[in-house]
């Protein structure tokens, strides 16, 4: 017999245990909210920090939560003031609520609301059940060529797309990419699309910086790989000239990375600090005023940024396809998350369908 | 019997000993220079530092040197295509000539030209002689009413506008400045003119912090003498409000500052690096990103600066007369290098007279 | 006997017809609005306007409609999600509710939201009655020392700072203004706050050019009152040098002060539009390139200006009491608006005590 | 018998007569200059214009002046000075030599300096000769696969990369050019090049229009030939959206231009005014700030700009070859500007070949 007010969710109990449980079916409460039935959904690194360290800075799993915050899928049910979606209709998710009255939503900084509600991050649910429940401007429609998969991962370009607002990225910009996992590859394509005349990817995995020549890799240097005394900062600048970098972003979060980025960086560039990774580094504080830096935090996206990511893929200048290496069944989800955080390296990007 | 083609200077012979030396006069040989008479210099802390080091960052003290560079004084002469001075102007030095074919310098961020040629940064000889030779248009009048002395201290003064200005301070800010020397007193006072609501001033030192209040304090903190378990962050927020600060001006250079500056920025906010201190420190690298923080460098002035500054001083909006804590004359000057590198702490400014 | 669901209100009829009308009082719907009951409220020229025109633009009386929008108060009811006012809170109101689902709300451009809903602008009822409904966030806190008088005079010198905003004000310019309005005098005395090294007044009135004194003036121009042959481009020139004005702030809206802004502007120089006057005028559209000028629009106001006009005030930085030349009390406001449309040449701001 | 020190030069004698005529070979005198062989040369509206009407605003042809400055050719002399060019270096010229000691040099706007020496701009001659001589700083290396031809249209290119850096183009924008000449449609193919999402042209011409299908037209209006009652604003809507531009391009001058420009612009969005058509127009000024438009002027070009064109051709992102409709030897360049000024229809771009 069919319970209809449940439904089955990826849940992380606890640290190191996610299950494959029934929590409720949601119910709009609201005029402006929609129910999306899931159809994708993107693994995250956070979703694997979650599941091996229960933390992340301050936020903390105390209780079970719903995994999932890439997704995509079809709009199940809309309240009496959705007005500019239906029924049927195919989409992307964003998944931060911000705080409707907060000083941060007016200034489209609402990535930065200390009350935001963010999926699958502690104490909020995420998306990785059938229906989800959410906003009606948090949520975008997809053109009929691009693929839910493709769908779910609106979300990580997103963050590509806000790091290089951010970098204020010029045409004809010099560029140096740390980390060849998903934001990287999507930060150097998006500089790429954004008028970059040189994208260099730097990592340590030869399978990563193939990949990154789908996205728009210029150069890929493997920082693991070079011959005794030669320095990455070096080798990038014998390729983009030696005044170096217009723009680094750093994707990695590791200490070697961050300070090659800060001398790879010309005077006056900027260094985009996307990557979280070590909580402390040994850090060249005083290379900073010297070469008149900045080097800047990126934390998600926020306004327009979602858009511009469907605008992206829309129109064809990037393609998400070749980011996905993994894919399982709904079914298959805490095997998907078990495979995702023991074997990272040869891994770019998981997918998970949607329940049927 | 006088020798009509030398005059005496201030020589770094070599880390640890300067001397009253005899150089050349300089002559015009550009029909745009002019010959300075220098009437006051400031002494800066890269001249002690030179002076006790031999080196900043990769500068290095290679033969004799002339030191200072920031001085005021009177046109002496003019080359013939110097237009809008004429002899007996009295005016400010910007000690900096930039190459004039650099595209740093038609970017208006000529700071950041490499072959910037600066007074007193190896192997540029300084200003701390009778006459000095420089462009005319790196050259500004001075108020009748803005001595000398003000006048050489417009050099620190364009440092601090530029630091507001990296900083987009607005009106209304909430600012905390770290460090109160010269440079901090300054970058606190323009935070307030140019409209923050608050400014709060951490140091060690009482003295600092007591002259802090005739630049622009709304609040002083003293981090050496906080109660047990006390943190600078938490007592700033009180002061300033729990969202914290949108602009720290980080002047000391000092890792525990640098952490707290960290730490009290509110999300999204901007940290100025303005302070040269330790090289390397441990740095809280995740929270850039988590809070997405502009971590800006800052570096000496550029387009503007000067003449804004001198614009603040003429105005009245700002006196920098309260920076000057010690006074000598040019036959005193090696004195008062030995001075104010051996008794830094009751220190804020000390300036040299012309040699007559 | 009192009706205890009424009270009276200045309404427009139609256009030349004002009365004290009896509406509904307002009740609380939605968990974040409060009511707030109206201590004074200031004439604005668009009252005035519909007064006798009837429409603005595209925004036409065609039913009664409550006049008034610059208000203030004290907060009568709240909400019970509304956690940052009390009862008895002294406060302006902003008086646009923008769409919360917009676009223009989440880009802190709310005031160009085609949906904004703005009191007093048909077919929203304004502000001119006991109580007014608003949502929270719309509801600024006015300190003790600020009277309901300047509160409501919050509005105007919104627009003011939002103006110079727009013109991106810098420290040191020189400004010009056309038109010593209410909304003229803001605007230079802010552009004063903010650094500007000249405010010049352009008028044809010596009374308002007099006030202007009160504003910020550095220099006064009464343009109707030329010598034979002398343009108000030289004069101005005469008085902050021949490049001409970095910003011009055109609040008159008549061709001859944008012709002669246009005219006195540098190049590379921002004429901010402010004054609605004229519909139609004959511009000497090819200075525009010629001098690649930024002839910038200002409508309103948003994100951040009404805070900059509560700190303006509240720090004494600009006081809004010199505007006020005529005061009325609720029972004379019909006579209020009849005085202001038919005399307002020695008319600066009417203001209107809220009813008992 | 050869005059070694003079060479034929295309000479504007006075308005409406053009002569080949012997003028001076220039001579090295400042070490920072080189001297070009030109190659070839494009025809510009402005070269036309001093041809028929012997000004432009303030700029009066009063003696005979060479006319040309959008230029390319070879490296034939260099200063003692000149590092970064050898002699057979292939180069553009950029035409306008600012002085050295200007601020808007420094600000990197010296497109704005009032002593800017412009080639072809009275008093200084142009470049339509054998050698011309110019600053090394001001000359661009040309790829090898950039013909002289292209090269010579650097210039007009940098114009359109001007533009839409004024514009402050974004990804996704939706754009209208208005005036499908050779500014133009470079306009829009930038756009389209740095993001733009639409691009509409709008023009008279029929086969003008057509060239913009190669220059990034996602849509053409032909606004001389729209059924009656339709109008340009509402054919653009239908094709773009409700909303309007984000930017328009008004690179005709024209009063219907401009005021379809306003109209069809959305709120908060930017006309930028290239063209120089009209001196004075009929204009709906309260739409500015009703609509808080920015209407920017564009003039010429400055620091970055030429060497992003340089970019866009190299990496072949934009092509320039098709805006060129006829060619003519040096010898026919009489021929060529009499044929220009009187057939200007079905021209798009002259070019002149360089003399041997």
């Amino acid at each position: 017999m069919t319970d209809l007010t449940t439904q089955e969710a990826i849940v992380l109990e606890r640290p190191g245990k996610i299950t494959l449980t029934n929590v409720s079916i949601p119910k709009i409460s609201d005029p402006n909210e929609v129910i999306i039935q899931i159809k994708a959904t993107g693994i995250c690194g956070s979703d694997i920090h979650y599941y091996t360290h229960g933390r992340i800075a301050n936020y903390v799993v105390e209780s079970p939560m719903v995994l999932g915050h890439e997704s995509s899928g079809i709009v199940a049910l809309i309240g009496e003031n959705v007005k500019t979606l239906k029924v049927g209709d195919r989409v992307a998710l964003e998944p931060g609520i911000p705080d409707r009255f907060s000083p941060e939503m007016k200034e489209g900084r609402y990535n930065l609301d200390p009350n935001l509600k963010f999926a699958a991050t502690p104490p909020f649910d995420g998306t990785l059940t059938k229906y989800y429940k959410t906003m009606k401007d948090f949520v975008y429609k997809l053109p009929d060529d691009v693929s839910f998969e493709e769908g779910a991962l609106i979300e990580p370009l997103s963050v590509a797309i806000h790091a290089n607002k951010l970098a204020k990225i010029k045409f004809g910009a010099r560029c140096v990419v740390f980390g060849a996992g998903p934001i990287g590859l999507l930060a150097g394509k998006v500089a790429s699309v954004f008028g970059a005349a040189d994208v260099v990817f730097v990592d340590l995995l030869e399978n990563k910086l193939e990949r990154a020549r789908q996205f728009g890799a210029t150069h890929i240097v493997n920082s693991g790989d070079l011959p005794h005394g030669v320095t990455v900062d070096s080798v990038i600048k014998k390729a983009i000239g030696k005044k170096g970098a217009d723009v680094v972003f750093e994707c990695s979060g590791a200490e070697p990375c961050v300070r090659a980025g800060i001398e790879v960086c010309k005077a006056g560039g900027t260094i985009v600090q996307v990557g979280m990774g070590q909580e402390e580094i040994q850090f060249p504080i005083s290379i900073i005023p010297t070469k008149e830096l900045t080097f800047q935090g990126c934390f998600r996206y926020c306004q327009g940024d979602y858009s511009d990511s469907i605008e992206l893929v829309s129109s064809r200048k990037l393609s998400l396809k070749p980011l996905i290496t993994h894919r399982y069944s709904f079914k298959d989800a805490v095997e998907a998350f078990e495979e995702t955080s023991h074997h990272p390296l040869n891994n770019i990007k998981t997918t998970i369908e949607g329940p049927e």
